[in-house]
């Protein structure tokens, strides 16, 4: 999507140098737009545990590009294929939540392996790395052109009236290598000619919502409207909220959804007012080997400072403000599961489906 | 309630100048306790309108102190009553929201009905800012009476474990005169020895939770957690709350209850999870003469800079950050309305109702 009116995918490979891997250091958005390199492997862990990338199919590719700088790594420094494979369990333990992390990490360790040659590797792996991010695009493209149709729908109920349409978190273009999971549909709709608007939550407590959906919207002309996490339900209530769509970084096979903390509240006042509600994601945030979401989707517990403090811009700077009293604790979980009974449906790459386990088998019998 | 050890009201008039009240400047806190003087009736507007004071009792009671001193301006300033009654409209309309300001003023308006003598008034309005207080004093302590009872029967369920409870805002002794609605029940159990944990709501867009129940909670030495406002839902659905309580701005007569924003959202995820979720609050919260709270509640909209920047403690000082990008626009709706279908009940000084008509009518015949 565009920066500024320039063409920017989320994360890749530097022109010049093959073994440097480029990022958006998200921490420092909307105020700063800074492109960081990754070095090593352990860049890439520090970007996925430090937060200057998230979002879970973003995470997965990030993870790819670790892989690949570990394998350059070991062979510049006369390491044997261990080396990578212990950094690939590193890589995949630097978040818990998001499946795609995972899922990015074993596809390329099964590619490479049949050999143990580290030219042979890195060559695997840096085709692996542009694949991931490639079809993670193509999926983001398919799903945009499924979830176009529902809010086409909607815009041909309301006798072309402007669709309002609310997002929870970042599960746009920043949060995927390019065009996002929610957001596809989003700019699908704004590509249609249909009249939309966007209400986006802020997200407490890392306000990816506030820092990053806002910062895409006004770099791609969205019309939308900053609102916090408390206020979905009251629009609601009032006619003011025609679609919800997030994202999931992880789903079951029986279609619940994990995403950003604060989802299932609003998943429950959609619920409550007959609104649609949707999570759309790339097949691989679903985690086929689990049902139950409540029970089995590990919820990453977070840095409590993130809780007590909040920040901002002042003075032309990034600065942290204290919220609470310092000798108030706080507890910050990332996550949280939406029954699948709340959701209208998955908007996956290859179409829309109920969120059950039958009907998201018919979409993906393989699994 | 105590700071650092000392008694407090939340608003007093002075001991020595009788035409001057003190008010706790709240939108310093946590960071400076700080009291302030209202001499004239535009100072209790603005500190009304600018929240230096909030909470519907509150908001009441610093009405009442505010006719006072506009009864006071007039002797002073040889005005005749009229001076008064214009002052109190002005007042009436320094925020919508909680229907306590109404009441108060028509009470101390009637209570001068008989009378153009201003040294009579300025009495009657001394009298009567004095026992509004005093009874919203005495409704909180009643209020937590009652409460007690269904904390001890949950703790007696629970074989007396810890009660875990959550409150949104701050239905507090901040919000009230003493005591507060929604934290009596938890400062009567903690006084029956009865071992509570408070989940705290941060409360965006201005984290009254974080500010204001949090440094209640120091104070009174309740163990407490901070949670931003998504985080509710995860733990009801973890079995990690036991009960809700949160106050009211207004509480239709049907039981619908008019609160700070987000607290449906919570309403919701208690009765999804079987969780009792109550609002306390003094009479004079209920409007009469209403019944549909989401058609007839007025929700007041505030300044779109209470969400797009936050403030907070940076170098000993109070500062305010801007999350959001400048172009990106914002809406501040500050309360909500929970329909009476997932109210548990409402604990009021009389005792408990369920949240509906004819029970509240059984507790409140003359109504």
């Amino acid at each position: 999507m565009k920066v500024e009116n320039k063409h920017y995918r989320t994360i890749w490979q530097s022109q010049n140098k093959k073994n440097v891997i480029h990022i958006i250091d998200q921490r420092l958005l909307p105020h700063e737009f800074k492109i960081i390199d990754l070095l090593t492997y352990r860049d890439a862990i520090e970007a996925i545990s430090d937060m200057a990338v998230r979002g879970a199919p973003l995470i997965g590719g990030t993870a790819a590009w670790g892989i690949y700088l570990a394998s350059i790594e070991a062979k510049n420094n006369n390491k044997s294929k261990d080396y990578i494979i212990e950094a690939s369990k590193e890589i995949s333990s630097s978040r818990p939540t998001a499946v795609n992390l995972q899922w990015s990490v074993d596809r390329i360790i099964k590619a490479i392996e049949e050999t143990n040659n580290l030219e042979e590797i890195i060559q695997i792996a840096e085709t692996e790395a542009k694949n991931i991010c490639d079809e993670d695009v193509a999926n983001c493209e398919n799903i945009g052109k499924h979830g176009l149709d529902i809010i086409k729908e909607i815009s041909n109920k309301n006798s072309k009236k402007v669709v309002n349409i609310l997002t929870h978190c970042n599960a746009g273009w920043l949060a995927t290598i390019d065009r996002g999971t929610a957001t596809a549909p989003i700019y699908a709709a704004r590509d249609d000619g249909i009249d939309i608007h966007v209400w986006v939550d802020e997200t407490r407590p890392r306000n990816q919502g506030a820092h990053l959906t806002s910062w895409e919207f006004i770099n791609e002309d969205i019309p939308h409207t900053l609102i916090v996490d408390n206020a979905g339900g009251h629009l609601m209530q009032h006619g003011m909220v025609d679609i919800c769509i997030v994202g999931s970084d992880r789903t079951t096979r029986a279609g619940d959804v994990g995403n950003k903390i604060g989802t299932y509240l609003k998943a429950l006042a959609a619920y409550d007012n007959n609104i649609p509600f949707y999570a759309a994601l790339p097949d691989s945030t679903i985690d086929w080997g689990i049902r139950d979401g409540l029970k089995e989707i590990p919820i990453e517990e977070r840095d409590a400072r993130e809780v007590s403090h909040i920040s901002g811009l002042l003075d032309n700077k990034i600065q942290s403000v204290q919220i609470s009293p310092s000798s108030t604790e706080s507890k910050n979980f990332a996550f949280d599961v939406t029954p699948a009974k709340y959701i209208t449906g998955l908007i996956t790459p290859r179409g829309i489906t109920k969120a059950n386990e039958i009907d998201i088998n018919k979409l993906y019998p393989e699994f």
